[in-house]
């Protein structure tokens, strides 16, 4: 074993490893190699492998300390002669920091310590060296506090307990009288390095080491313990990461930026992360920690000339007062600034995407301390991408690689004013069911929703819930706003569809519809109030703020036009008028998925006719209903179809339970009565028989069209007269017939029957025929299981994973909220399978539909309608499972397009 | 071609044919043969092979005709040889009859043709021969009427028009001012021979065929066409048999049981098929048609002495009357009575099997017609096998066969007196969701229920449809009706597991509540009324019928213990008090296979506790009215335990959703009020909360556990130190603890952590340890995809089909009945998933989790305690697929254990 490298040094421009010895490196230790190979500096130390830590929790402590005591005492000797100081030493003493770093990232949860070699003797010397005492004292009381808490194991005992550490703070400030950290003086300091090491002894029996090296060798080995803890062990079973992969341990000369005047620490950007425009932009602080510069307690000043000169315009202050206050490292360190600028220009280039870089100035040499790629705005993300592909640093599939596709979603939708928004304060916080803006005055009924819209008002709607009776309302509103439902209820899914941002299963706002008010966090607010919405975080806030429309740029456009380049699925769109289908058309839609018909029925006339039908005693009364309701059927298709000319259009037979087109309360029961000529008691007869214990499961979809025929021929009608019309005039409507709810081959065969013999009576009477095709939802799981012999009818396959979700895992989708916020939390769930698919149950009935289904039909299409067809990870099962294509709401179009370009490069 | 025998002729004890050829002559051409071959007479005749029928349709009518000519005229002459006539014949006519006969029976599916030989002059012979002109005419205008309808295709032209002949005898018959066929005389009847003939002309265009042996082919060639009708297709789909079967066709002498004093016709049984007794019985009438002994016109006599003078008995005639107008065939006739019985005792003995046998006596001369295995009751089912087994007929494994699981069922109910019963008259017929039969004074509400049978009255509770707050209402009445809600609604599956009668989804009955009535049919009943259920048939009846309690007799032990012979699947049942396990373990059971736990809840004392848990707003308050459950459920696991000391009882933990366990009445919200302290608006509000809108898919099994793991823990306590203190008694607890409702792994694996945990306490606390599994429900589709996962920690499977049968088809089962009717009625569904289960779809699902979870766990245990645990056709699908139990009701424990028998004889 002696010959085995298990050290891997770097320091001063030179290195042992490099940034492919990942595995072995770990994540950190290789980036920190690397940096160090190209010329970056960064405060000298070294690496122990990951595969020291397999030999940890082989060998045990002992036999790995001794089997690394030479190559680390050879490494703490480089870094010693490259940092001109000792570990250990009196009067000028080397600090260490030990870091874990895995293969892979497992952000915050292993352990860190810092300061490491300080003891009553060394802080001392630390003092003298630095000429200040409280700094010393203040890094020393860190130190034991850290190492009480990662080595010793100093822990509260239970939740109840605050931090022990913390509570002899708070003891110590209450004797001084004092309530804040830094108006503790070094006497302060002092006293609470002995009360700290006093409360370890006392409680884990533990002296605190002051050998520095027994120190150094106890963080080591607290680190590799580290890997096994409990929130280590869970976050690696959740992401996949096995456990022999192992942690490396890092050890690295502290550095320090708050050692005086010569000294800093900033934080900055390789391109401007907001807007992703190419300007190095970025923060610093003088004679500072790097927590000081995130802290707030001092205004961090701007790192460049230009941008000093933007924030001061921005915060009104003159470019004197600025020169004077806030200059810029720019103007303050040229030298520094400059050294800086070359380095992030290298770091760019080498990484090839913007970074996010800190670093510190210790006594006027800078240390790099990390770099990273930076995190950015869906805007900057596009923009970035575009860039470095003109700029040639990245290629075509790297830059559709580079763009997360939900993030897109921020450039679709309205954003609050960013000034305004800092000063709004959120009253509560609901679901972020539907992205975007919208701020409004408060009505609680869709009717009146119509009333104020129609009158010039902007409003939102607010309701407990919403159901198809709010539709209209909800299209006329700015946003909505409801009390219970999660992110595939009702108000959900329609609101995304519309585009229109929403917000729901705010469960702490109280609605009353009688006073029209609405109750949040103690706050009564009335119709006509105004309120703000953020949909994409779920923020409700109380008053006006304004909106601003995104704006798509040219560069989002190259992306969707990069996309298709290399994309295999097709896109289509959700969409039920022809306004969302123009829309999702110019987000690139190839075609329509699910064209809902039951949205169609209601307007004010179409549902009087609907109703007549849902009245009518038998056959002929609801063929003759149907009959009224056929010429608006037809003109709704003749629309669409014209909207979406010479692309598919898969338009769904009626779905809905009938319940949801009959009034259940009073008031609209006496109009039904008085419109139908019948008496209240008939209504509310009609109504009570129509209601069931779970709707979701009951007299709906093609159970519907298997009962009363006449619906089914009635739709077809509609559906192939309006394409016969279109195709007289010259244009090219391809309809496509879906008949839901399918769970037996039998009940597809009798819907298309009568759809193929109606299709022929309409033919022969146009005079002219249109090709169409016969499809079916698989949407129950039992039409997964014998998808084969549906597809021996079926033309196509639509997945509607929404309901399958549903009946899969047995969750109803509007009632989940009782119980979904505590399955995430305690991980029974990683995600909200309404949200994105559950590949191993729903996905493994889709997989087997598809195959069984081609087995039978080899050329079967196969697409996915549920709300997962906009969610990437989800677009990219599609992929993988061989779909032909995915279908979506309309603002979710450019997501799908660029995750499905994405899953071609994943899955290649 | 011409060297293959088409045709096999049969009569005077010589046949062509045998038993063992049904694949090339039909059941019935072949049975027609064995009974020559056994010395029964029946009227000669000829089989035409299944083969001509694909020959048929390969080559067309003429060619078959002409590669049958010569064979079937060759027939026929052995025919008129043996019955001394010639057919066409004008003086000594032979008619025929034709009669289709395929390998698999498939009754009423094709056509049949009597009387052919008849003609404009043959009718006449015919009439001078017998003597009797009306017979001759009435003859020959059935066979212009059946004639025309099947060979000429003379049908109604839709559904609206009546049958065109029916129409002309209703127009002769209208002339004549008559209102029965029978008031038309002979002038009459040749007028509408007449009519018919002029009516086929002008709407077929077709004349009549007056030559015999024209008419012989014409019916030939319709039989074979019959083959490829529409409903004999979709039998064949539905019962599987392949088109390439083919039917035979049998031609037939026709002899007639009308032609004066010397002739007769009736019916008999080699035993009693009411009672099982081994002793011939029958009835017959002097000069008749077979169908006047069963149109109930005259009054049909017995064929035995000792039947004739049991019936007299019956219907208070005296003997005297008896003998003068009533004799037995016996006293009447009795050297052909000599010949019936011997013949008759032939059959049996041949068949091996009770007979139900059609005979013709024609002047003197004694012809068999057809013969087949009896129609019995449940009782004489099992006698008769019993009884063959004794007296060596059949052998062991035959009398098993021989009995059919679901006629048990009536020896284990009450049952109306058959003679009232023959009087009462249905109001109307719901679904018969529990056998037996139950009389009592109608209720509309549990607790008037609990105080009229505090009273002593018996009663009927009458409910729109139950819920879990009616079980004590329903635990004391005789029988249940509900208005809503299929076979495995709530009232439906608590009232089989009872044993009570129970009437569900009677859609005709219309519930007031308020009023207490109840209208059914027009006829409006008052809360205190007599009404009476028949749970087997689902007709309602107003009034009292008595009713008498089943007896178990001797064989029907004998059968039971015959079973467990052969038998592999272990039978158990589902049970949630000792009552109801004490039952069943004395019909065989030997364990439970479901305890529910939930109908624990429910007693006054308990459900203030469980209320005081749900109104709880953390989880110490949950735990507080949890502590309060505890010695309640204890108190349930001492019982239950005890009544199955030494078998595994399978204990389910809380699976309903809360809002079951919480008054949803303003009365009970009220009450809850104070008894919890608080106001009725925190009622209402809480009620509301727990509200769902699919509480199916809803917050409910493990999903409660895993949200409140304080009541898994509460229950495992609850079991398990009642098992403790049983196990230091001396007695044999063996627990089992299923986890309801899981869908992943992660699920299962907090709840059974809980478990562990609390077990370990309890056994510590306790001082003993005791044995106990913990395994889960497989009742989510997705538990059953991932089932592989799951065994990886449950130790047995228990397979809820109710809820899988609801998921994998996406029907509630509390609404189907919106729907299901008309599914079965247009065949989309064969049967009622909940009744049987679905091999193809379920069962798909229930294979794939036993071998995913094999082989996870080889030696996991899987059962099912669902509603089909007790269907047999879904007890030998268990049993094929490797399940080691079954659980079912009580009540249905005899139906499995002799399905699980059967299930071993046929897989075998």
């Amino acid at each position: 074993m002696k010959d085995v490298k298990r050290v891997y040094t770097f320091g001063n421009g030179l290195a042992e490893g490099r940034a492919d010895m990942r595995n072995l490196l770990g994540g950190k230790g290789a980036n920190l190699a690397e940096m160090n190979l190209i010329g970056v500096p960064v405060p000298p130390g070294f690496t122990i492998t990951t595969d020291v830590c397999n030999e940890y929790y082989e060998l045990g402590k002992e036999k790995v300390v001794a089997l690394l005591q030479e190559e680390v005492k050879a490494a703490i000797a480089n870094v010693e002669s490259l940092m001109n100081c000792k570990f250990g030493d009196v009067e000028n003493p080397l600090l260490l920091s030990v870091r874990s770093g895995a293969r892979a990232s497992m952000p915050g949860m292993m352990d860190t310590i810092l300061n490491l070699g300080l003891n009553d003797t060394v802080v001392e010397g630390m003092a003298a060296k630095t000429g200040n005492s409280r700094f010393a004292y203040d890094a020393y009381r860190r130190f034991v506090q850290m190492y009480g808490d990662v080595v010793l194991d100093m822990k509260p005992t239970d939740k109840t307990e605050i931090d022990p550490f913390e509570a002899i703070i708070e003891e110590v400030k209450e004797e001084k009288g004092v309530h804040l950290d830094n108006e503790l003086e070094v006497e302060d300091l002092k006293k609470l390095v002995q009360l700290f090491k006093a409360a370890i002894k006392e409680r884990t029996g533990k002296d605190f080491p002051d050998n520095p090296e027994e120190q150094l060798w106890g963080a080591i080995c607290a680190v590799f313990n580290s890997w096994m803890n409990e929130r280590a062990i869970l976050y690696r079973k959740m992401e996949g990461i096995p456990a022999e992969w192992g942690t490396a341990v890092n050890v690295q000369a502290m550095v320090f930026g708050n050692m005086g005047e010569t000294s800093a620490t900033g934080v900055c950007f390789s391109r401007d992360a907001a807007s992703g425009e190419d300007l190095f932009n970025g923060e610093w602080l003088v004679n500072a920690q790097g927590e000081d510069v995130v802290a707030g307690i001092r205004t961090p000043q701007q790192i460049t000339l230009i941008g000093s000169r933007r924030w001061a315009e921005l915060q009104g202050i003159s470019e004197e007062e600025r020169a004077a206050h806030y200059p810029s490292m720019e103007e303050a360190m040229p030298e520094m600034y400059k050294e800086l600028d070359e380095l992030q220009t290298k770091l760019e280039n080498h990484y090839r995407d913007m970074q996010d870089m800190e670093f510190t100035v210790q006594e006027g040499k800078l240390w790099f301390l990390q770099t990273r790629n930076g995190k950015r705005t869906g805007a900057a993300m596009v923009k970035i991408a575009m860039d470095l592909l003109e700029q040639g640093m990245i290629d075509e599939k790297t830059a559709i690689k580079r763009c997360e596709p939900q993030k897109l979603d921020e450039l679709l939708h309205p954003v609050f004013n960013k000034t305004e928004l800092k000063k709004a304060k959120s009253l509560t916080r609901g679901l972020p069911a539907s992205p975007g803006a919208a701020c409004g005055q408060i009505v609680f009924f869709a009717d009146d929703a119509e009333k104020w819209a129609a009158d010039g008002h902007k409003i939102v709607l607010v309701r407990i819930e919403t159901s198809p009776e709010d539709l209209a309302g909800m299209a006329v509103a700015e946003g909505i706003l409801t009390a219970r439902g999660g992110m595939t209820s009702h108000a959900a899914v329609v609101a995304r569809g519309m585009g229109k941002c929403c917000v729901s299963g705010a469960g702490a706002i109280n609605v009353d519809y009688k006073s029209k008010t609405v109750e949040i966090d103690g706050i009564l607010l009335k119709e006509g109030d105004f309120i703000s919405l953020n949909g994409t975080t779920g923020d409700v806030f109380k008053g006006e703020i304004s909106t601003e429309a995104a704006e798509l740029s040219g560069d989002f456009s190259k992306l969707m036009d990069l996309c298709d380049k290399y994309t295999r699925l097709q896109v289509r769109t959700n969409a039920d008028t022809p306004h969302d289908a123009q829309v999702a058309r110019s987000f690139g839609a190839v075609g329509i998925g699910l064209c809902r018909t039951e949205h169609m029925f209601f307007d004010a006339e179409k549902i009087v006719a609907m109703r007549e039908m849902i009245l009518a005693s038998d056959e002929q009364g609801r063929k003759n209903a149907l009959a009224k309701l056929l010429p608006y059927q037809k003109a709704d298709f003749v629309g669409i179809f014209k909207a979406m000319d010479g692309c598919p259009v898969n338009i769904r037979l009626l779905d809905p339970p009938l319940h949801e087109f009959v009034p259940h309360d009073a008031k609209g029961q006496e109009e039904m009565a008085q419109q139908m000529g019948v008496t209240v008691a008939t209504i509310q007869q009609r109504v009570a028989s129509l209601s069931e214990c779970n709707p979701m499961l009951g007299h709906r979809g093609c159970r519907l069209g298997n009962t009363y025929p006449e619906i089914t021929a009635t739709q077809t009608r509609a559906i192939l007269s309006a394409a016969c019309e279109l195709k007289k005039q010259g244009l090219d409507p391809q309809p496509e017939i879906m008949v839901p709810l399918i769970g037996t081959e039998a009940e597809f065969k009798m819907q298309e029957e009568v759809i193929r013999k109606e299709a022929a009576t309409v033919f022969a009477e146009e005079g002219i025929e249109v090709d169409f095709k016969v499809g079916t939802m698989i949407e129950i799981p039992r039409a997964a299981l014998i998808a084969g012999k549906i597809a021996s009818r079926a033309e196509y396959f639509s997945f509607g994973t929404n309901d399958l979700t549903q009946m899969t895992f047995g969750y109803s989708r509007d009632d989940i909220a009782s119980f979904l916020p505590v399955y995430l939390e305690k991980k029974i769930l990683s995600v909200d399978p309404f949200q994105v698919l559950d590949q191993q149950g729903v996905g493994q009935l889709v997989q087997m539909a598809v195959e069984n289904g081609r087995n039978e039909r080899p050329n079967l299409k196969c697409g996915i309608c549920g709300e997962h067809g906009g969610e990437p990870n989800s677009v990219k099962f599609c992929d993988k499972v061989g779909l032909n294509y995915v279908s979506c709401s309309p603002f979710r179009v450019p997501i799908a397009r660029l995750a499905a370009a994405q899953a071609v490069l994943e899955n290649a």
